[in-house]
């Protein structure tokens, strides 16, 4: 079990004319999440992408609590869900400097093989080192 | 029932390194779609902001079938799949030219006073306008 | 001498929260415009790097005069201000439904070999397309 | 004379097909520059804003180097190059690890009233902040 926590600051480029985070941006801050979990494990996303895969996203699903504000910072927590041989799924929550929760969501990441385009096995590598990390929904507090 | 279509042409500005759409900017084009929806009804999301309402997203869910590429038309099919008081629900489905489907979703919308910020009944002309529009999931095809 | 012409409607998207497209978003719409024009000539500019080139964006001017809102409808003028053997540039200007200006710029691009990563010559379809639509800087009116 | 530094991780979404950050993203990257500027000064941009001012972009200026790319990190360093009683340009560079430059560039901001919109001094707290940071042109490395 493991969650992950990194934080943005809300820029201008991410807010919309309701005076908050479009609802699109979101997805980036998911994938900023996902991406610095990675790290923290000791290897990076693009490490895995040397070896001749891609993880592309299948399925992603988000609820919007409260809107997060320009120049509020947010802690992205981030962890794995669920893994099969071939897929890997993230899941999120937002929260502002008060504990609020802002958003919460998942992806569902696909391996695919960078040259056949199809469905592939996780790296073995990336398999070890997740595979103890998987957090059950119930357990994310 | 009522199914509106409307396209799209993919940007540089839309892809990824991956070489195709980045998956947060799906939900860029499920706006155009709702927008365009509204409108195509003759009257425009902008009209019911000065009404004093706002419509938010509560909740979002996507599923990426195929990439869309560069330079691609995109038809975007959008329809509305819930109406309750306070509330509405997007389906969307984007296909290339082709007729491939690429990506599903929907989006839930909920329905608040601009100035209470505080959920609100649907504007009466709005409700009038869509209640007999919705489509079955089952329906969509 | 060509001017070409061509439309877009401004989205949540695009916006920031002041409640105007946010600055950097004109470089998309600038994006639109090229893209476009190439479209118009006859030729998409997907067609020139399937013969192994890309036009790469080495540098950009543009100067802001009145912000562009939501849901409006904007027209993207575009031209070529100037080409060399390696290089083109374009010139914008962007107007709302009154014709107001509401920003013009410039961007210039380098032709590289998609293999070489080098500067390259434009192809030779490209030069003979665009060496007599040239318009300079005081006939965009 | 003041010259900060800031960096950022290229996430997926800041790239295109190209591989490489889109020429659009570089604005948002300036935007952060900035926005972390003022508040290494020890009062943050919105702070200001909370004064009644808005500042908007007038005037943007980017030259491109070399491609900035996926996962790298992206060092930001900002300055103020020039201050009026109105308005205030900022100086940009970016830098990858090896100190290799990818992007400089301007932004001009002028000082508007949020209420009347119309142009405005700049506040007495920024100007005083601000009048001894500027950096000539030449003084920049």
């Amino acid at each position: 079990m493991f969650i992950h926590e990194t934080t943005v600051r809300v820029l201008y480029a991410d807010t919309d004319k309701a005076g908050v985070v479009y609802y699109g941006n979101y997805l980036r801050f998911f994938e900023r999440g996902r991406t610095e979990y990675f790290r923290a494990l000791g290897r990076s996303y693009a490490d895995f992408e040397k070896m001749g895969i891609l993880l592309t996203v299948v399925e992603v699903h988000a609820r919007y609590h409260a809107p997060a504000r320009y120049d509020e910072r947010v802690v992205i927590r981030t962890w794995i869900s669920r893994v099969t041989r071939t897929r890997i799924e993230f899941g999120y929550e937002l929260l502002n400097d008060e504990g609020r929760k802002l958003c919460e969501g998942t992806t569902l990441l696909g391996c695919i093989g960078a040259e056949t385009m199809r469905p592939a096995a996780l790296p073995e590598e990336m398999m070890a080192m997740v595979k103890d990390k998987v957090v059950a929904a119930e357990k994310t507090r």
